[in-house]
Order: structure tokens, then sequence, then C-alpha cells
């Protein structure tokens, strides 16, 4: 219960499963999670305080509001969450960022399933596998995904996060999905969405809008390779959040 | 209380407004800020003596009185302050200089105004958003101030007081004006006063000078780019603050 | 005792021998533990939990379960350990984690070889050489394994563990090999199997798989140049791990 | 009290005026110390041992007596002490050295005359200005120094201390000459003596020899440019000290 | 007596000198450090075990036996003892190593003659003076080694013993020799041993071997360079300590 501030106790969470979307390769996770908010219209539910998360100030178009970087949406019935973040948890936070979060899931019930994209060049539809800590392989048999086809490993913050469930026992599970090592790829996002989170959480989405989104990154890559330098973090600025 | 060492005990706040002028993109915040102490005759009110902060000793043409480097200016009804900064505010330090501060802004029962820059090439006048923490999406509507065009975050020692004031839930408001990306820019400083700090506070500010400036500053990009590049700590050196 | 999890109370350690196969010059230690663990069919009987120990989710071809990095394996017999690692042991942390694992090692009454490549430009079979703490000098003698024919030091984390075998006075030893010190090695990882280790532990293993091996990478070098850059830690990837 | 040990105890402390010599831009400090202490024939009256200092063993041409790089030397009357230094203070050391100094100069009774160059290119004799801490604007209105021509900071250790007396309300003065950006400047030095500690405090000292030192690095400045670099930390060597 | 484990409970001390060689310039020290303890048949009297020494595994030609990096050396008589070091002490280790080492020569009343090389380019003989702690000007007078010929400081591992003994007031003396910069320098080494140690100490020992080595370094100085390139910490390599 500690480290994440609930802002609206009128929901009540039921064993709910979260996905999450931090940033990585391909943004694949952060796609397909800020997708799932937008296109279900979940609620923000709640603030992860952590230790060392980025302490920078997010805004949206059209609303003054000034929210934290990592947050979590929830659906009105408390069996869906998102974790949702603005920002890349840096590597010296993530040790303590995923022992916070998996504290919480534990005492909540969450079910978490973490997200991550296997760098490939690819001509046809990205593949997809399953990973999975405590009773998740289960989980992943009930929705018919597939084992790895490779031997591998998740680092980063979602690293830090399956180990730490693996550590604890308890129960998630992992997708990992072929993206594009070097710009946005939301076909990818796509098919966590169609061949992962659907088949694991019953969850309506559509998902043409990404096939859309897809379609323009493929005209503009070299425009996006700009945007997505980060500066340095000494003197303020605001910088634009391209894909919420 | 803790942390600001105040000078003027004959100065009595009055739930004050304070306006934020760290050092930052374009130098919009310092611009502005300095601009308001110098044209309203605003006094050295207090000193920010908070952990991190540079340890380097500041002085002003024709006064040989040392000040440390974050100081507070307060008119003489104490209903606007002015947090002034003669050097930046490292990232390592950001986080407890916004714990230390905003909890002193609570305390005296503050609302700060809060500044930054957003990068922009522009053609036209320099436009300018507001965001807010608390209630703060009211003061921008009373003053007329628009919500943001973009989604985007602020970043930097801004963001993290930001951040803490959202995470506190002490009521501000923060003014985002694109400004030039490399060198400072007194117009959009200019902006902020006019289309921001004037509307949300009612105080009055001629800005003839930093039009002036501006004018000076085009003339001489090259020039100022030099003098901006800092030098390393190691070695004692005294150096010229030019826009003060 | 401590900072062992141990998964498999069915066995029962009997003062057994460890195999250390952490990832160094020529991958020689891990390719040889790797390859006793798999062609001796070796169980999963234990997770190194020392701090500092990197935090990434490893998964195997075909098995949805998330594993730790640092792994114990054992024979059914509880006489052959086997320490295998799928990521380097940083040099911040290679002392926790000498005085975490030998600590254990006293505590079980485990023998430890370590295994280390020494960098050169061969053209006749690798050679082979041996070194020891506490009484394990008397092993090499029983096992006709040769004494230094250089002066040297062994660095890194197998220094490290080494290093504090020697100041705890627990008795091990260490064989030291010639190593392609730019390419993934399996013959100088065959040799340290078949000249050191089978002669220390009587363990019986095939070595041929490392002779194929070993023939394919000469064949690709320049692909596993590539595919052994490491990325960064700060965003979220899965990467292959070819030599499992 | 602490932090300064004195070797001294036949010297009483008489309210002294304190010249501080650390190494900075021009070396303007370090030489019109050390050239107070040589011409005026002071004594090594204690030596500083703060946190931080440099752990390096001095020693002088003709006398084997190795001796701390951070010492005070005194006249016979107790009424002027010099700060000299044979190696710069580290950044992450001068505010604990700061600290350290002015502790110790509060209990002493002791007024700081602090020393920084100013950078210039200049064809005229150097100008100087002073600032001041404390009661010391009426120290620099009695012996006539001129207040500062222009806004600016002092940074380094040197700042430290200035930044420290100043909070702490202790009096002192600082001394900002224009100096040599590159070079060691001996005519600034001189400046500092003649046109600034005379006059504060009636002390006799020629500077003939600066003088004529000035002449010689005009002739020689591509040799002592590669004499002052300096090597890393790790191997120990011996290193001359060429201004003493 | 603290942080010196002792192997060798027969050896009684009496009052013993001791011979640093810690690696540095020209490996001077080192040179003759270990030139005495394999000249005079000196046995493994102790092991260095102090906060922050390498962690490595020492091993020499012949000899499987491990040994710490950082060892102590005794005469039969136990008037004669010598530090050697296989391995350079970090900076960051340097201060807490000088605190543990000199902890010890005090209370085992030891006087140590701390060696040095200073950097020089020269064509005759090296040169070579003496510097003191304590009442260590006095040893220098009766062995009849010149007083410094210039100012100077010695820095690294070395200069933190020396400071340290001089902080404390222990006894004892330096000796600092010209030395090649870039290459190991058997010829100073030997003029450490015979113009210095042996003139302070009254040891015996023949140079005859380091005049060779000086001669051999003379022809494959191109070769060395390359041997000496030290290697990452990250992965574990055995490496060759060719001056043993």
């Amino acid at each position: 219960m500690a480290h994440v501030e609930v802002h609206r106790d009128d929901i009540e969470l039921d064993e709910p499963t979260l996905v999450e979307g931090l940033p990585g390769i391909g943004l694949v996770g952060k796609l397909a999670a800020d997708h799932l908010v937008e296109a279900n219209d979940m609620v923000h539910y709640g603030t992860a305080r952590c230790d060392g998360l980025p302490e920078i100030a997010v805004y949206s178009e059209g609303d003054p509001t000034v929210r934290s970087p990592v947050r979590l949406y929830a659906d009105a019935e408390g069996e869906l969450l998102v974790l949702q973040s603005d920002a890349p948890v840096s590597p010296d936070a993530a040790e303590s960022f995923a022992g916070c979060m998996v504290d919480w899931f534990r005492g909540e019930g969450v079910t978490p399933v973490f997200l991550s994209g296997m760098p490939a060049e690819r001509e046809t539809d990205p593949s997809l596998y399953g990973i999975a800590t405590g009773e998740g392989s289960a989980l992943l048999s009930e929705a018919g995904i597939d084992s790895p086809t490779e031997s591998g490993a998740i680092t980063g913050p979602t690293g830090a996060l399956v180990h730490e469930a693996q550590r604890v026992g308890l129960t998630s599970v992992g997708l990992v999905v072929e993206a594009d090592p070097q710009f946005p790829d939301p076909e990818a996002a796509g098919t966590l969405l169609e061949a992962g989170i659907v088949l694991l959480t019953g969850v309506e989405v559509e998902t043409e809008s990404l096939a859309k989104q897809a379609e323009e990154i493929r005209q503009t890559k070299a425009q996006l390779a700009q945007q997505m330098q980060g500066g340095g973090e000494e003197s303020t600025s605001a910088r634009p959040l391209g894909f919420q």
C-alpha cells in the first residue's frame, strides 16, 4: 500500500491485472499502455511515489493540471490497471523502484503483465512470446501464448520488475515482442495488445489508430530521431511529449 | 520557516505571490524575475539556505557587500516575492532544493508562479500557456491564461519545484513561453511579464528595457555565446554577471 | 547459508566441489560451466541473492519460467555444484559478491574450482596451470595439474573470489587457461574440462560439442563481435543469450 | 580552534588579519601570499587539518623536513597571518574546508583578506576592487579601496570561503584583481599587495622581486604552460614546486 | 597491530626499518623493494588487510599458492621489512591505506623508508635526495644523504603515507630519485638501493642484476609499453606480472 498515492477511493480494486508501460525499445510498452488508457477511457487512479523516480512536472494538451510522471490508471470495475510513465526510470533507481512497486502489487493482489521489445529487423508481422514468474505459466497456456523461441534476458527497469516478481514469488507474465531498435514501433505495440494483453485479460481495444501511427512513423523517421534526443537535466525547459 | 534566512523583519508577508526566476532555457525566468526586482525597487528580503546550493560569493557593481546566490526579494507590502538566482541549481541538488523551498512556501502561505521556456524557433511573438497545481487552474482562468497547446514536461530544478508543489498539493501556477534555445531571450521574458505575471498579480512593470536588451542581443549573439561558457570549479576566479 | 536461496531441499550437499563459471576472457569459465550443467543434466539447485548482482530476468528457449542471472546447479548426489551466471558481475559488486559466496562455501563445506582465461595468441592446444588457496595445492598435485609457468594475477570478480578464499583460508583451486582475448573460446573451455575439472573431480563429460562450437566460431567471428557489444541499461530490452 | 594544528605556542594571536593565498586564476593569491611569507620572514605557525585537503607531502629546496600542503604563517607580533597552499583544494572539499577554516577564524578573532583574480586581457596596470562581508565595507573605505566596477561572483574554494564568511556574519574583505587567465601573473600579485594588502594592514613589503618574476614569465610562457599540467594521482611521483 | 595479518610468529620484530615499494614513476620503489626481497631471501612475514586495497589473487611462477597483492617481507633478524605491492593502490583508497599502515608502523616501532621517482630526462647517473618526518632528518645526516635540491611534493599513495607519518609525528625518511617518466627504470632503483637504502640500513645487496635489467629494458621499450597497459576490471582475466 505504501508508495502509491491513490486518488480514487471510489474505485475498488478486484484482483486486477496491471499492464506495465515503461519506455523501452521501440517504446512498445509505453505505446500499448498509453493506447489502452486512452481507447478505454481509463481514469487516473494513483501515482507512484517511489524513491528515485524523475521529479518532473507533466501536463497534457488542453489541461493545465500538472501530474507526476509515473501514474496508475484504472477501469471502472477495478479489474484492469495500467502503469503509465512519461519519463524513463534511471538504472540507478530501477532496483528500488522494482521493490517499491512489486511490494504494492503483492499487497493489492495485482497480477502484472510486463512488456518488452526484442530488437529485430523484420519484414513480416512481429512475433511475440511470453515469460512468467510464480504461477504465470498457467496464464500463458490458457491464453495460448507461446513459450520463448530463444534464450534471453530482460534488462533495464522492466527487467528489475520481473526479477523482483520472480524473487518474491509473485505471479506475473511478461510479453516480449520483436520491435524496431531505433524508432517508435506502434505496430509491435499493436501486437502486444492483440496477441497478448487481449488474450490474457479479455479487455476489448481497437488497434486501428496504432496502425495509422505506424504508417505515419514510417514517413517521418528522420524527424522523430531528432525529437527523441534528450537534453541535459541541468537547465530547466519544457519538452513536448509526442506520444500521448 | 526553516531554510530561508529572513533579513527584513520589518516586512510582513501577506499571502504573497512569488515569481520564481531560476536560470533556464533562454534565461527567460531569470530575466523576468531580475527585471521585476529592479524595475519595482524590491528589497533583499531573505536568502535561501538549502543544502546543495552553489557556495559562491556574489556582488554587484558599485556595492562591495557580498550576497549568497539564491535570494528572495519583496515589495514593501509583502504581497510580491521574487526568487532570484545568480547560478544554476545542479541536478543533484534539485530535489532537496525543491523540498526545502516548497516547505517554506507552505509555511508562509506563498503562491508560487514558476517560469519556464519552451525551445522554439519563432518569427512572431512568443506564445505562452499556463499549468497549475492545487487550486492553480482557477487562478489561470481568472487571469485569462490559456491551457497548454501541447503535452509536455518541465524538467530541471523548476520541474522539481512544480513536481513538489503538485506532490504536496500546494496551489501554484507555471508559465511556459516559447524561447530561444541558445541565447538569452529578453523578448520572451517580456511576454512572461506582460501576458502572465501582470495578469496574475496585477503588479505594474514596464518592459521597454527588456525590448531594448532583446535588440542588443540580436546584435551580439556570437559574443554572448562565448561569455556564457562556464569554467571549471576547481580554480578560483571572479566572473562578471552580465544580466543583472 | 545466508544469501543463497535453495530451491531443492531433496538434494543433500556432500562436501561438494563447485565449478565457478562467471563470464570472463574468452568466456572460458562460462562455457565450461554451462556445458557441464547441460551435458550432465544438472538441476537448478539454488539462486545467489547477494547485494549488487544484476537485477535482470533470464529465460531459456522453450520455457517461460524466469530465473535470476546467478544460479547454482547440482548433480543428484550433491557432490558437484556449478555456479552459472548469465551476466557479468560489476566491479563495484565484486567484493561484496565474493564475501557473500565464500561465506556460503565455508558454511556448506564447498571446495570451489575457479576458472580464468589468460589472454594468448596461440597456435597449439591451450596450455593450463593451477593455483590454490588453503590446502588446494595438494588437490592440484593429486590431479597432476602443473604449477604456474609464469607469475600473474587474477583480477575481476573471479579474482575477488580467489582473494577472499585465500583471506579466510578456504581450500580452493583455480585453473588458468590460455584463451582468445577477443572471441568466445570453446576450445579453451574444453581444456578447462578435460585437463582440469575432470582430473580434479572425476566427473565424466563429453567435450565434442565444444569442439564443434569452436569450429563454428572460427567461421563467424565478425558476427559474434557485434552480438557481444552490450547495450545501455537505461532502456528496457530483451537480449538473446547466444551461449546457453 | 579545532582543525588547525598550532606549532608555535610562543606566538600569541592579536586579532590578526589573515591573507588567504589559495591557487587560482593567474596564481595571484598564491604568489602574493607566498611573497609576503618570504619577504617578511614569517614563521610556520600552524597546519590546516580539514577533511578533504590533499594528502601530499611537501618539501622545500635545502630542507628535508616534510610539511602538509595547507599551512598558516605568522609574524612575530601575531598580527598578520598568511594561509599558504601548495596544492589546489578540490571542489568536493571546498565546502567543508570553508566551514573548517571560517570556524577557526571566528574562534581566534581573525579578519580574513581573500584574494581572487578576474580574467582579463590588459595592456595597462591591473585594476583592483574590493568586496566585503560583515563590517568589511568600512575596512575597504578606510583603506581607500574601490567598490566593484562590475557585478560578479567569486567561485571555487575562495568563493566558498567568502560565502561562508558572509553566511556566519564574519567581517572579511576580498580583493579582486585583473589577472592573466592562462599564466602566473606576478604583476597582478604585486597589485594585490601594493594596492590592497598594504593599505588594509599597514604591512611593509617590497614587490621588486615580483616585478622581476613577471619579466621572467613573459619570456618563458610556453615552458611554464607545460610545467603546470598536473599528472594523475594514481601513480606516485615527486613534482617540483616552481613558485616557492 | 590491526590491519596487518602476520604469518610468521617465529620472527620477532626488532624496531625494524621498512622499505616501501609501491608502484610509481619508473616503478623505482617496486623494483628496489622486490629486488631487496629476492636478493636477500626475505620471507613473507605478513599481509596488509586495509580497506580499499585491490582484491586480486596473485601467484608466482612455479608456486600455485595464492597471495594477496600487498604484503610485508622480513629478514630473519626482524630488523628489515619490505612492503611489496603487485598492484597500484587507487587514489580513493590512498588515505585510508595510509592511516591503516602508519597506525601499524607506530604500534610496531617501524621506521619507514618511502621511495619515489622524480620524472627526469637524464644522461648521467640519477641523482637522489632525502626528505624526512619526525626525527628522520638526523637519519639522513648520519647516512650522508643530501637535502632536496629543489622544492617539491610527493603525491599518490606514497605521498599519503609520508603525509600521514608527518601528521602523527612518526620518524620516517623518503628517498626521491630521478627516474624515467615512461618506462621501468631499474638503474634508478639501483641508485635507491646503493645511494640510499644501503647507507640508511647497512643492509648488503648486489645490484648487478638491476643493471642487467636496465640494459634489457633499453632494448625492449616499445614492447613493455604495450604490456603495461592495464585492462578493465569488469571481465576476469589472469595477467602476467613481468617484474617479479
